[in-house]
């Protein structure tokens, strides 16, 4: 059974003002439970229509679909929640490409990109402050585990980018060169800006090389590509050079 | 002012149903309309909070951010809604590169991959029956105008490709030849499968090429990438190849 507490305080967590006060955020679904389960992040409990994780009893709760209903944040509740410690992030690998983002503001969007980060064999995302929060359960749920295996650090870009030397710094622009005719480092950092309103001012002053996704329509009339489908792109053009012939 | 039957008819619409029974679908938001305007696709009524479009009196219909509200499917509602007619899809350019999708169940994903088709040039998409319908209100916001810039036939993919020879005939699968190590041709049709079950047995057979995205993560956990996504980094290797140097 569930206490009217235990149910107030999960459904508080689709909201970063509480999951900072417990420091705590949930994940929903039997294949991104066991993924949590194996990685560095702690249990704190799991509620589950059936017995199907190997986990301590004393974080095991037995609930009934009606009940899995009252704390999920999914249309179509998937078995099983659990609540998970936050984490703090690990140190940033500056010898490998780093990924910016500078304030993604769909969870959908953040989710693909952690996801899209993890394929491709991205170790570190930096997003700056105004960035959805990682933990936002939709972006849990977008990306599918991958949550586990990037590291993400909440940061001010501008500063961030001020005090370390890295380079090449590149940024993703509608009038950049072709990423397909540009030289592409296996470092440095490829920086996405905000659905709307692309990289900020302060940021581009650091962007050393701005590269953009050609258009092959003659017409022309496609403003843009989703942030999440443009990273798709510029990583594997970025990876596909190490593999190159 | 709105009538009762006019509201009805209009949140009627998010139905495949009534978008059959009425012959409409909705467009919602100025550039997305304004760019309907532009196409061939004929406007039924328009409503919107202020006079912002040129189309005939009769056609116009100025309603309050309340009414706006009533009929909106979105949860922000932007300044406009329209009603267009419904139109039979173009004859299929067999001559270019097509894209086959095999019953996507996702409108985001639907809308996405028409962006995407429209940004690289691709004149048509064949959805296989079950695909996701086009007019869906959720596949027209995600596709935001590029559907009047695609020719998007909905068929039986399996006597389509009985009956035509088309080749070559590319599939998207997680085990198929790096698609960066393949020869891509220019024509032929390209298939991508439903989010979860893939492609169809029964169209697999006429796959000539098997291609897929190599994991650059060496965990490999990662089981695969969202069909949007696949989609975006395929186009752009295909295309890609156009503009070699």
């Amino acid at each position: 059974m569930l206490s009217k507490n235990q149910i107030k305080v999960i459904t508080s967590l689709d909201k970063k003002k509480y999951r900072i006060k417990y420091q705590l955020f949930v994940v929903e679904g039997r294949k991104s439970i066991q993924e949590f389960l194996e990685s560095d992040f702690k249990l704190d409990q799991l509620y589950s229509v059936e017995d199907m994780f190997e986990v301590p009893d004393t974080k095991k709760n037995l609930i009934s679909e009606t009940e899995l209903k009252k704390i999920s944040f999914l249309t179509t509740p998937n078995k099983a929640l659990a609540t998970f410690r936050i984490q703090e992030s690990k140190p940033i690998d500056t010898n490998r490409l780093i990924i910016g983002l500078d304030n993604i503001n769909d969870p959908g969007n953040l989710g693909t990109i952690i996801r899209l980060c993890d394929w491709f064999g991205i170790q570190d995302i930096i997003c700056n402050l105004k960035t959805v929060d990682l933990f936002n359960p939709k972006v849990v749920q977008a990306s599918m585990g991958s949550l586990t295996r990037v590291n993400i650090t909440y940061i001010d870009l501008h500063s961030y980018l001020n005090s370390n030397q890295i380079s090449p710094v590149y940024g993703a622009f509608m009038d950049g060169d072709s990423v397909y005719a540009s030289k592409l480092d296996q470092n440095g950092i490829l920086i996405l800006g905000n659905e709307a309103n692309g990289i900020n001012k302060t940021i581009e002053e650091f962007v050393t090389h701005r590269l953009s996704i050609p258009h092959f329509n003659p017409n022309k009339k496609t403003e843009s590509l989703n942030v999440a489908t443009a990273t798709a792109i510029l990583l594997s053009e970025f990876k596909r050079r190490t593999i190159e012939k």
